[in-house]
C-alpha cells in the first residue's frame, strides 16, 4: 500500500515558498531581539515531564502535553512552551552568568489541541527573557522589543494594541481588598478570563453563583473594577496600591517612548501560573481577526524552583502562527521570489566543461543553478520560469570556446552577451 | 525538592557561544546551499512511525526510534532522518513542482543511542536532495556541494577523504560475478561493513564460515576485489561493468574539477535501505578523529513509494555534531564574542530620558544593551565586560543634556567623547 503524504495532523510543510515567509519572520525576530543587546541560545525539543508539573498551566500539562516514555524508562514530553527551560538552563549556570543577562530564541514547541485558525500544534515562538533586572524598567524593554517587532513588520499603531495587567494587582483587589477567600478567587479568575466571550448578564449570574453568600456584597464593586478602561476610574483604595501606581508609571513610560497603543485591562489574566507581576498581551484590531495575538509578563519565581537563588525576570513568546494571520490580515507578508541569482542552461552535452564557468560565478556570490538533464533548450527555460527564476545563461560549446555567453532575462526577453566578470556586475546590480 | 537543571540524557543545552557556533556553521551551509541553487524547506518532527518501516534501516525503526502513541491514538515518531519526510513532501505535490527540483533543510533528528563522541541522541543535520536528474551529472553535483562546504569551512583537501563506491556495483559482483544467494549476499554485506574493524584474519574467518561450501571457491576473488585500491585492481569483468564505468567517470569528473581527496572503497556500505546507485562517505584524516563524518547517496526509489511517478535523487546529510568535531580537530572554529555592539551604562536614574537615545543607535543598526540595575558604574562595566562586549556608553543627565556621550573601548580603554552620530560611525568602521 501507497504511503500517505500528508503531514501529522495540525502540523505544516514548508515548501520553499513556506518556509521563505517563516525565515523572513524569524530575521526579523533576531534582528530586533539583536538590536536590544540579546544573544540566541536553544534547548532540546525533549525535556522531563516533571519541568512543567509546577508551573506551567494545569490544561496544558493534563490535556495538552506530547508526553511518552523514553527506550530508557524516562518520563519525558516535547516541550509544550520553552519558559521552563530557558528557566532550567540560567538554573543551570546561576553564578557564572552575568545579569543583566538577554536571551532569545525560536523554538519549536508543541500541544495537543484542536487545530484551528491561529492555533497549531507544532508552531514556532519567538522567546524573549531577560533576567536580573527588577522593575518597571525590565518590563519596559521586554514591552518595547515585542512593540519593535510589529513595528518592524510594518504595523501601525491602529493595528494592534497592547493591554497590561499586574498579578500583584489582581491579588491586591482578590484579597485584600475585596477579601476573597483562596477558592473563591481560583473561581473567579477563571471566569473573568472567560468575561469576553460571555454576555453581561450571563456572566454577573455566573459570577453572583460562584461567591458565597457572605461576600455577595462584594459583587458590585468587583464589577466596577472589572469594567474600568483606565487607572482613574478604580476606587482610590485600588489605583494607590504600589502596584497599580507602577503599572500607570510603566504605561506612562512607554507612551513617552512613542508607544501609545496601550491600554490597561483589569481582566487581562494570561494562563500560566508563574507570572507573579506585571502582564502584557498584544491583540490584533482588524475586526476579521480579533484576538490575543501574543504575550508574557514577569515571573521572578521560576529560576527559584531549580534550587538556586531566584533571579528578577520579565519576558514574552511571539508564535509564528498568529503573526503569520497578523501580517496576511494587514497585508504586510512580502511577495517572496526565487533566490536563485541565474540558471545555466547547457546545450549539448558540457555538464563536466562548464563547472569552471559555475565555480566563478557562485564564488562572486551568485546562487546558480545549472540544468543537467539534457532536455531541449525550451524545456530547460519553462522549468527555470516555472520556479521564478528571473534570468538564465546560455551556455554551449562555442560560448565556452569564446568565454562570452548569453544572459537572457526571463521577465523582459532582453538578452545580453556577457563575460563571466561582466555577468556578476549585470547581475549584483 | 529542587527540579533538574541538566538537558535529557544525550542532548545539548545550547548556551551563546554554542549557539553562536552552531549558527556559524548553519550559515556556511544555507549559504553553499543556496550558491548552488539549493531551496530551503521544513517539516514537522513528529511523522507517522510507518514512514519508516519501508525504507529506514531496520537497525533505526527496531532499536533506535522515539516512538510513541498520540492523545489521538495515532503511532508516531520524532524522525530520525529527513530522507522520507522530504520525499513525502515531493510526492504530495510530485506533478506541480518543477525539476531538477534542489531542496535543503536543517532538521534536528533524534534517534535513541549510546550517547558518545560524534553521536548524540538530538543532532541537527543539513539534508541537500536533488530530484530530476539521473546519472553522475547529479552525483557529481551532490558530491560537488558536500566539497564545497568542507571547503568553505577552511578544510584542507589532505584533512578530509570522499569514499565513492555504487550499490549497483556491489549488487553485480555480489549476485551476477560471484552468484552469491540471497541469504549469504545479506550476510555479507553486514560482515564487509565491519571489515575495517576486525582483523584480517578474522574477517576472513568470519567471512567464509558465513558462505555455503559449494561456493568457497568464491571466497578468494571476493577478497581480492575487497582489497581493491582502484578501479584498476578490480577484475576485468568488474571494471568493465557498466555501474564500474560511471563510477571511475563520476571521479574522473570530480577530479577534473579540482575535487582530488576521492577514493574508490568497494567495502562502502552506507547504512540505509533506500539506496539504489551512487553512495559516498566522507572521511576525517586526522589520526585522533579517524572517522566517518558524513555521506548520501542515489535513492531513486523512495519517492514511488507513495503511489507516484518515481523521480531519479541523489542526495546527503551532514550533522552538526561530527562536523563540530572536524572543525575542533583541525583548528577550524572560529572565536566568538558578543553580539552587542555597544552596552549603555547609566549614572542617576535616567532609564526613561536615555530611550530616545538608544532607539537612534538601534535604528542605524547597532545591537546596543543597556543597564538599567541602577548599580554603581564600576559593577556595570563589570557585567559587560564579563560577557565579552568591547564597547561602553557611559550616560549621566549632564550627557543627556550637552548630547556628547563618553565612549569606552574596554580592551583598550581608550575614551573618546562623541556625538550620538559620530558613535555610529565610530563602532561601524
Amino acid at each position: 500500500m501507497a504511503l500517505n503524504t500528508q503531514p501529522y495532523k495540525g502540523t505544516r510543510d514548508f515548501y520553499p515558498k513556506d518556509k521563505q515567509a517563516q525565515n523572513y519572520i524569524f530575521d526579523v525576530w533576531a534582528r530586533v531581539a539583536k538590536s536590544f543587546g540579546y544573544e540566541q541560545y536553544d534547548s532540546p525539543i525533549v525535556e522531563p515531564l516533571d519541568l512543567y508539573l509546577a508551573k506551567t498551566s494545569e490544561e496544558i500539562v493534563s490535556e495538552q502535553t506530547y508526553e511518552f516514555t523514553d527506550r530508557g524508562g524516562r518520563k519525558v514530553t516535547l516541550r509544550p512552551e520553552m519558559t521552563p527551560s530557558v528557566s532550567r538552563m540560567v538554573a543551570a549556570k546561576r553564578q557564572e552568568l552575568s545579569y543583566p543577562l538577554r536571551w532569545f530564541s525560536t523554538p519549536n514547541v508543541w500541544r495537543y489541541e484542536r487545530p484551528q485558525r491561529g492555533r497549531l500544534r507544532e508552531h514556532w515562538q519567538l522567546n524573549v527573557d531577560l533576567f536580573g533586572v527588577e522593575g518597571i524598567a525590565g518590563d519596559h524593554e521586554i514591552i518595547s522589543i515585542a512593540d519593535s517587532i510589529m513595528q518592524a513588520f510594518g504595523a501601525k499603531r491602529d493595528m494592534y494594541v497592547i493591554k497590561l495587567n499586574s498579578r500583584k494587582l489582581i491579588n491586591f483587589i482578590f484579597h485584600e481588598h475585596l477579601k476573597f477567600g483562596e477558592a473563591e478567587v481560583v473561581t473567579i479568575i477563571r471566569l473573568v478570563d472567560k468575561m469576553h466571550k460571555l454576555e453581561p448578564a450571563e456572566f454577573v449570574a455566573l459570577l453572583e453563583s460562584s461567591i458565597s453568600p457572605d461576600q455577595r456584597d462584594s459583587v458590585e464593586p468587583l464589577l466596577e473594577i472589572l469594567n474600568a478602561k483606565d487607572f482613574s476610574q478604580l476606587p482610590d483604595a485600588v489605583k494607590s496600591h504600589q502596584s497599580a501606581k507602577n503599572l500607570h508609571g510603566l504605561q506612562m513610560m512607554l507612551a513617552k517612548a512613542g508607544v501609545t497603543n496601550t491600554v490597561f485591562d483589569i481582566t487581562l489574566m494570561r494562563g500560566f501560573d508563574y507570572y507573579t507581576d506585571i502582564v502584557f498581551e498584544v491583540n490584533d484590531t482588524a475586526p476579521e481577526n480579533n484576538r490575543s495575538m501574543f504575550g508574557g509578563g514577569r515571573y521572578d519565581g521560576l529560576v527559584g524552583q531549580f534550587g538556586v537563588e531566584p533571579v528578577a525576570t520579565v519576558g514574552f513568546g511571539m508564535g509564528d502562527v498568529t503573526i503569520t494571520d497578523f501580517l496576511i490580515t494587514h497585508k504586510l507578508l512580502p511577495e517572496f521570489t526565487s533566490n536563485v541569482d541565474v540558471a545555466v542552461l547547457l546545450v549539448g552535452d558540457i555538464y563536466s566543461d562548464v563547472q569552471a564557468l559555475l565555480a566563478e560565478l557562485r564564488s562572486s556570490g551568485l546562487n546558480v543553478s545549472v540544468d543537467s538533464t539534457n532536455r531541449k533548450l525550451d524545456k530547460q527555460i519553462k522549468s527555470a520560469d516555472k520556479v521564478g527564476i528571473k534570468n538564465v545563461l546560455i551556455v554551449g560549446e562555442q560560448e565556452l570556446e569564446s568565454g562570452t555567453y548569453k544572459l537572457k532575462n526571463l521577465e523582459t526577453s532582453q538578452e545580453q552577451a556577457l563575460s563571466a566578470h561582466e555577468i556578476v556586475g549585470a547581475l549584483k546590480q
